[in-house]
C-alpha cells in the first residue's frame, strides 16, 4: 500500500525463472497484478492516462503509438541481450511499415524515450521471450544466473526507496542517487543530487556560523558600549523616537538590545561573511564537480537536449488556446489578420511590454507593502505609546516587531501564491517556441517576483531603514539596525520554511485528499472495497500529478538567498537552513514516491537556469553582505573611532561620540512630546544617534566632519570588500578544476578507446569487403550485399 | 625570391597535368627544383634540417620516420581520393611490418600531423598514383577536372599569401585567414584570426575616443574651471612646489596645462569608460562567437588537445639538463640522492620557492625604477629652477615630464628583455610535465612581470603621485594629475609600439642578416653565386627560427591592456592601437611569410591562456577606470562642487573652493623658499590645492569636512559605476549567445546526419553478415571473414 503506484508499472512476468513471485513482501506481487494485452500473457508496462478532449481518431493514434513504444523497447533490449550476432526477432509487417513511415528524427526521438524504460529493466526485469530462437547453452546458463542475482532488485526498488530514502529515520545516510536516477529519471534525480550537496556543503557553514554566535554570546560581556548603554551613570537623555506621540527616554532601557545586537553585531561576523563568499563559490565548484561525476556515471557526456515544440503542431495552437482562454484581442489579431503562424519580435512585443510592466509594477506592489507594514508599525507604536496600559507600553518595541514581522509574513506567503499564477499568465502569453525555453522564461518570471517578495521587507530593514525619514523621526535603536534585521530574517525564515513549505507541502494535498473523500459520499469500509476493485493504473490516476521540479528548487534558491545574502546580520541562518534541509529531503522524497504520480521520466545533463541563477546570488551575496556590514552593522563607526577619535585608543566614550545634541526649544511646531516630564525632569538638551553639527556651531544641524569621514571609511570598505572577496572567489573558481581529475582520465582513455575500436571495426569491414570483392567482383557496389546470390 | 623557404617545401609534381610548370611566375618553378628519392621520380616533400647532437642511429631512425609519414600521408590521400569502394595500394610489406610494431597510441599522433599535410594537398596538390590502378572513366575525368581548377591554387598559395596579406598596400583588406590555417597550421590561423577581430573591433573605439578627444576641444573654451585658472584678475599666488629651490607662482601660469587637461578631462571620458567596459565585454563575445565559427569550419569542434610530454624520454632528462646549466645543486641532490624519477611536491617546493620570491623581487625592482624615475624628475626639477638660464626656467615642467617620460620608456624596454629571460629560466626551474603546461606558466610569468614593468609608472602617476608625499611636497599641477598620466601613457604606448616591437621586430632580424653575411667574408655576387648552389632547404635553414605566437600575443596583450585599463585618462589609445595594428598585421605576415622558418603546424582550438588574460585584464579595468575616474580626474569634486557648495549651481568659484590658504610663517624651517621675492611682492599667505582647514581655524591644515564629503563621494561614486558596469558586462555576455545561432544549427543537423550514417551503416552491416551467416552457417564467429572460403 505504501508506494502504491510504483511497483505495478514495471512488472513483467521472468518466463524464464522458477522463483515464486509471492515470496516477495509487498502486496502487489500477487498472481494477479495488473493488466495484460489479450494474450493473457504479456503484462502491460505502461499505462497512460488522460482525460478524453479530443476526438476518437486521436486517441486510437495514440493508443496505437502506445503499442509501438512497447513493441520497439521489446525488440530493443531483446536485442541488447541477445548480443550483436544473433539474428533479430521477425517484425511485424505492419509495425515495419509503420515504421518505415516515420522519419528518422521522430524515431530517434522515440528511442530516447524507450531508453529510460531499457535502464530500468537492466536493473533486472527481463522480457518474454520467443522460445522458438536458439541459444548456446553457456548463454542460456549465463542469463539464468543473471537474472536470479538480479530478481529481487526491481521488483523491491520502490520498497529500497521507501525505506532507504523517504524515511526520516535514514536522516543521517547519504541518498541512494543511483537508484533515485533509475526509477524517476535523470531530472529528478539531479535534483535530489544537487540538494544533497547543499545540505552537506551546509554542514561546515552551520558550525562556524554557531561558532560566530557564540563567539558573540562569549564575548558580550566585554563589548565596552553596550557596557556603557548600560551603565546607569552615563546618564544619557535621548530625544523622542516619534512625533508628538513619544517622550524622551534613557539610553539604558537600551540596554538589552544592544547586548542581544553585540550577539549579531561583532568583528566575527566579517569574517563569517568574507567565509560564506568563499563558501558559496566553493559549493558552486562542489557541484560543478559532482554533476560532471554524475554525468558521467550516468552516461550524459555526449547527451545533447532536444528542443521540444511547446505545442505538437506549432505554436499557433497554443496562442489560440491562450487568446481565447484570456481573450487577448490584439494577439488573435495579429494572429488571424496577417495569417501568420511563425511570431514575429512584432508580434511578441505587446506580450513582453505587458509582462515587464506587470511585472514592475508587481514589484511595486511588493514595496507598497513593505511601506504598508512600515506605516501600520509607526501607527501601532504611537498608539502604544499613548495607551495607559503599563504592561503595553514596556514591550512596545518587542511587539510592534513581533507583529510586523508576522505580518509581513504573511503578505509574503499570500503573494507567493499570486505571484506564482501571475508568472504563468504572462509566460503564456509570450508564447515560448520550445518547452525549455517555456520552463526558463517562467522561471526567471518566478525568481524576480518571489525574491522581491520575500527580501523586500528585508532589504528596506537592512539599507531605508531610519535613513529615508526625516530627522528624529523612526531612527532604529541605539545599536543599528541589525537586531531588527536578524528578527526579520529569523522570522522570515523560519515562517517560510516551516508554514509555507512543510506544512502546505504536507498539509495541503491531505486537505486535497480529504476533500476528495468527503465528495465521494462514501465511508472508509466502502471506500476500501472500492478500492480493492480498482485496477493499479486507476488508483494511481486518484494521485495528485507530478507539477514539476520548479517548485521545490524556488524554494531552495530563496533559502539559498537567504543564507548567503544576509549572513553578515544573520549567522544562525546556515544552521537553519540546514535543520530545514535535513527535513526538506525526506519529505520531498516521501512526497515523490507516495503522494504524487510517477513522474515521466526525463532527461537533463544539468540543473539548467537554477545553476545561473545560484552563481548570480552568490555575486550579488558579496555586494550585499559588504553593505550590511559597514552601513547596517556598527562595525565601521567603530574601527574610525578607534583609531581616529578615541583619546586612548580604546572604546571607551564610543557612545558618546555617535550621540549628537539636540535643542529641545528646536523642534518644530507641532512635533514636540505631548508628555516632556515623562523622565520627572524638565529637558533641555537631548541626544539623537546621528553624526551632526552641534546646536551651538556656526551650522547647526548639518552633517559633521565625523560623518562624511565614517562614511568614506564605511564606502572604501565596501570598496576594497567587493573586490578582495571577488578575487578569493575567482580564485577558488580557478584553484579547483571543474571537471574532477579521475573523470577527466577515464574520458579520455574512453576516447582513445573508442577509436581503437572504430578502427579495428574498420579494418573488420575492410577484410569482410576484401573477401566478398574476391568472391564476387563484378558485383555492383550499389546493391547491398544481401541481394546477392548466397547460394552458388 | 619573395617567399622562398615557402614554396619549394610542397612542390610535387602532377603527373596527370599536362599543364606546364613554368607557366608559373615564380621563378622556383623551373624544371630542377629540390630533392627527389633515389628514384629521381618521386619529390620529397618535407626536410628536417637540425644541428647534429646525437648519434647516428638516431639521425636514421628519423629518416625513416620521414618516409614513413610520407607513405602514410600518400596512402591517406589516395584512398581519400578513391572513395571507400576501391581497394586500397598494396602496402610495402616493410612497412607493414614496422606499422604493426608500433603501438595504436603512436599511430594516432602520428595521423594527427600527418592530417595537416593533407589539409593542404587538399587545396590542389596531388600525389603521384600508382597507374596500375584501374579507374573509371568518370571518374578519371572528375578527377581531371577537379585538378585542372585547383592547379595555381597551391603553387601560388605563397606568393597569394605574399600579394593578399603580406602587404601593406591590403591593410583595408579581410585577411585570408583559410589560407593562413591551410599553410601555417591552426594555432597561427587563430592568432590572426583574433588580431583581425581585435583590430577591426578596435574602429568604433577608435572612433568614439576621437570624438570624445573632439568633444573635449570643443568645449575647452566654455570650461569655467580653466577659464577661470587664466583669467588674469584672479590673481591667485600659489604656494611653491618644492622645498626651498621653488619659489611662489602665479596661477595663471597653469593655464595652457589646465587647458589641454580639459581635452582628456571631461564628462564625456566618463561616458567613454562604461563604453570600453561595454566594448571589452563584447569583444570577448565577438571573439568567442568568431573562435567558434572557425572551430566548426575548420572542423576542430571535436578535437582535443593532446598533452605532448615535454621530455621525449621522461622529465628527468630536462631536469639534468637544467640542473647542470645552472649548477643548482639542490635539485641534482633530490635527484640523485633519493633516485626518484617523478617529482612530488616536495621536490618542486624549491623551484616554486625561488619562482615566486624572484619574481616579488623583480616587480620590487620595477617600483623602485619608478621612485628612481621620480627622484630624477624631482632633483632635475630643483637644478632647473636654479639654473639662470630663462628659457629652461620657462620650459620646466614639459622637459622634466618628457625626459623622464622618455627615460622610462628606456627603461622598460631594457627591462622586458630581462624580463623575458627570467621568466623562461624560472619556468624551466619547476619542470612543468607537459608542453602545454610549460607555456602556460611562462606566459603567466612573462605576463605578470612585463606587465608590471610597462603600468608601474602609469600607476604611480595614477594613483601615488601627489598623495604619498608629505603636505606641499611636489603636488600634480593644477588640474589633476590627469594631463601626466596622458602624457605618460602617449609616449609609453607610441614608444613601446613603435620602437620596441616594430622597430625591433623589423630591425634586429635586417641587422643579424647584415652581421651573418659580414661574417661570411664574401660580396654580394659571391654571395648570389653561393646562394644559387644551395638546395632549397639549405637556404630555408639560414632563416631565423620560429620563435613562437608568446611575444606577439604578449605585445597585443599589453597593448589592450592600455586601451582599456587607463582609457578614462586617454580616450585616444584605442585609436594608436588601431594605427598600430593595421601595421602589425601586415608586419607579422611579412615576418611569417619570407623572415623565418615555415613554423611547424600546430593544433588548436582556442587562444588558450590569452583569453583568460583579455578577461581578467578587462575585468580589472572595470576597476582601474572607476578609481581613474573618481580620483585621478577632476569629476567628482566638480559635481559635488556644483551641487552642494555652489552658490548658484554653477562651477563659479570652483578653482577658488578647491584651493586652501597657507600661511607663510608656518613654512618648517629650512623648507622656505630661497627667493621669496620671486614674483616682485611679499607674500604673506599663498594657496595649494587641496580640502584642508585655515591657518585660522581651530584645528589648522586638518584635512577639511569638505575633504571626506569629497572622499565618500569618490567612492560611492567608484561603487556605483563598479557595480553597474559589471551588471552591464555581464548582461551583454549574457545577451550575445556565445555559438552563433546558424553554427548550432548546423552542428545539430550534422549530429543528426551522422547518426543517421551509422544507423545506415549498422543496417547495412548487419545485412552483409546475414548474408553471410545464410552461406556459411558453420564458421566460427572469431574468425574474420576473410579468412573463409571465398570461391565455393
Amino acid at each position: 500500500m505504501i508506494c502504491q503506484h510504483v511497483c505495478i508499472k514495471y512488472i513483467i512476468p521472468l518466463s524464464l525463472s522458477s522463483q515464486p513471485l509471492n515470496s516477495l513482501k509487498s502486496d502487489e506481487a500477487g498472481p494477479k497484478q495488473g493488466p495484460t494485452f489479450q494474450d493473457g500473457q504479456r503484462r502491460v508496462d505502461y499505462v497512460l492516462t488522460y482525460h478524453i478532449q479530443k476526438p476518437q481518431s486521436f486517441r486510437r493514434k495514440t493508443s496505437h503509438f502506445g503499442d509501438y513504444r512497447i513493441l520497439r523497447s521489446l525488440r530493443r533490449s531483446l536485442s541488447m541481450m541477445r548480443g550483436r550476432d544473433t539474428p533479430p526477432p521477425k517484425e511485424d509487417p505492419e509495425v515495419a511499415a509503420h515504421k518505415h513511415r516515420l522519419d528518422y528524427h521522430e524515431d530517434d526521438k522515440r528511442f530516447r524515450q524507450t531508453e529510460f524504460e531499457d535502464n530500468l529493466r537492466e536493473m533486472g526485469l527481463e522480457l518474454e521471450k520467443d522460445e522458438g530462437v536458439s541459444y548456446d547453452v553457456v548463454e542460456r546458463i549465463n542469463l539464468f544466473i543473471r537474472k536470479a542475482t538480479m530478481l529481487f532488485y526491481p521488483l523491491l526498488s520502490c520498497q529500497i526507496l521507501y525505506d532507504e530514502w523517504a524515511s526520516y529515520s535514514v536522516f543521517y545516510k547519504y541518498q541512494p542517487i543511483g537508484l533515485i536516477r533509475k526509477y524517476f529519471g535523470e531530472k529528478i534525480g539531479l535534483y535530489f543530487a544537487w540538494l544533497g550537496v547543499y545540505t552537506q556543503m551546509l554542514i561546515p557553514a552551520a558550525i562556524v556560523g554557531a561558532i560566530v554566535f557564540l563567539y558573540g554570546c562569549a564575548t558580550v560581556d566585554n563589548d565596552i558600549p553596550s557596557m556603557e548603554i548600560c551603565d546607569p551613570r552615563n546618564n544619557i537623555t535621548m530625544c523622542p523616537l516619534c512625533d508628538r506621540a513619544c517622550s524622551y527616554w534613557k539610553l539604558k532601557t537600551a540596554c538589552g538590545t544592544a547586548r542581544a545586537s553585540h550577539l549579531f553585531d561583532n568583528p566575527a561576523t566579517v569574517f563569517f561573511s568574507i567565509f560564506m563568499a568563499l563558501w558559496a563559490a566553493m559549493f558552486m565548484e562542489h557541484w560543478k564537480r559532482r554533476q560532471m561525476r554524475l554525468n558521467y556515471i550516468w552516461d550524459l557526456t555526449g547527451f545533447e537536449e532536444e528542443e521540444v515544440s511547446l505545442c505538437p503542431y506549432n505554436t499557433a495552437c497554443l496562442l489560440l488556446y491562450v487568446c481565447s482562454y484570456f481573450s487577448l484581442d490584439y494577439v488573435l489579431i495579429t494572429l488571424f489578420q496577417e495569417k501568420k503562424v511563425k511570431l514575429t519580435c512584432t508580434d511578441r512585443a505587446p506580450a513582453y511590454m505587458t509582462g515587464l510592466f506587470t511585472m514592475l509594477i508587481m514589484v511595486g506592489v511588493t514595496f507598497a507593502v513593505v511601506f504598508g507594514v512600515i506605516l501600520y508599525r509607526i501607527s501601532i507604536k504611537a498608539a502604544l505609546h499613548m495607551s495607559s496600559n503599563p504592561t503595553a507600553r514596556t514591550n512596545i518595541r518587542a511587539t510592534v516587531k513581533g507583529t510586523a514581522a508576522v505580518i509581513n509574513l504573511v503578505i509574503i506567503i499570500i503573494m507567493d501564491e499570486v505571484y506564482g499564477a501571475l508568472a504563468r499568465w504572462l509566460t503564456l502569453l509570450e508564447v515560448p517556441k520550445t518547452d525549455k525555453s517555456f520552463e526558463e522564461r517562467l522561471i526567471i518570471k518566478t525568481f524576480v517576483l518571489k525574491f522581491a517578495n520575500a527580501f523586500s521587507p528585508i532589504v528596506y530593514l537592512a539599507f531605508f531603514r531610519g535613513r529615508l525619514n526625516s530627522l528624529l523621526l523612526y531612527l532604529c535603536a541605539h545599536a543599528g539596525c541589525l537586531m531588527e534585521l536578524c528578527i526579520q530574517l529569523c522570522i522570515t525564515m523560519l515562517g517560510k520554511q516551516l508554514i509555507q513549505n512543510n506544512l502546505f507541502e504536507i498539509g495541503i494535498p491531505k486537505i486535497k485528499k480529504l476533500i476528495r473523500r468527503r465528495k465521494s459520499d462514501m465511508d472508509s469500509q466502502q471506500q476500501e472495497d472500492y478500492n480493492m476493485t480498482l485496477q493499479r493504473h486507476e488508483k494511481d490516476h486518484f494521485l495528485g500529478p507530478f507539477v514539476g521540479l520548479s517548485p521545490e528548487y524556488m524554494e531552495m534558491i530563496i533559502q539559498f538567498g537567504m543564507v548567503t545574502l544576509f549572513v553578515a546580520s544573520f549567522p544562525l541562518a546556515p544552521l537553519f537552513a540546514l535543520l530545514n534541509n535535513i527535513i526538506e529531503i525526506r519529505l520531498d522524497a516521501k512526497k515523490f514516491v507516495t503522494e504524487v504520480r510517477r513522474p515521466i521520466a526525463a532527461r537533463a545533463k544539468d540543473i539548467g537556469i537554477w545553476y545561473n541563477l545560484l552563481r548570480g546570488l552568490s555575486k550579488v551575496a558579496v555586494i550585499v553582505n559588504a553593505f550590511v556590514i559597514s552601513f547596517t552593522s556598527d562595525f565601521i563607526p567603530r574601527l574610525v573611532y578607534q583609531y581616529m577619535y578615541s583619546p586612548d585608543g580604546s572604546m571607551h566614550g564610543f557612545v558618546n561620540h555617535t550621540l549628537s545634541y539636540f535643542n529641545v526649544s528646536d523642534f518644530q511646531p507641532g512635533t514636540a512630546p505631548l508628555q516632556p516630564m515623562h523622565l520627572g525632569y524638565e529637558v533641555q538638551i537631548c541626544r539623537y544617534k546621528d553624526y551632526r553639527e552641534t546646536p551651538w556651531s556656526n551650522t547647526p544641524y548639518d552633517l559633521s566632519k565625523e560623518f562624511w569621514a565614517i562614511l568614506a571609511c564605511r564606502l572604501a570598505f565596501v570598496v576594497v570588500f567587493q573586490n578582495v572577496v571577488m578575487l578569493m572567489s575567482d580564485f577558488v573558481d580557478w584553484l579547483i578544476p571543474d571537471i574532477p581529475k579521475d573523470i577527466s582520465l577515464q574520458i579520455h582513455k574512453e576516447k582513445i578507446l573508442m577509436v581503437e575500436l572504430f578502427m579495428k571495426e574498420e579494418e573488420g569491414k575492410k577484410l569482410l569487403r576484401d573477401s566478398h570483392s574476391n568472391q564476387s567482383p563484378l558485383q555492383p557496389r550499389s546493391r547491398p550485399a544481401s541481394h546477392t546470390p548466397s547460394n552458388c
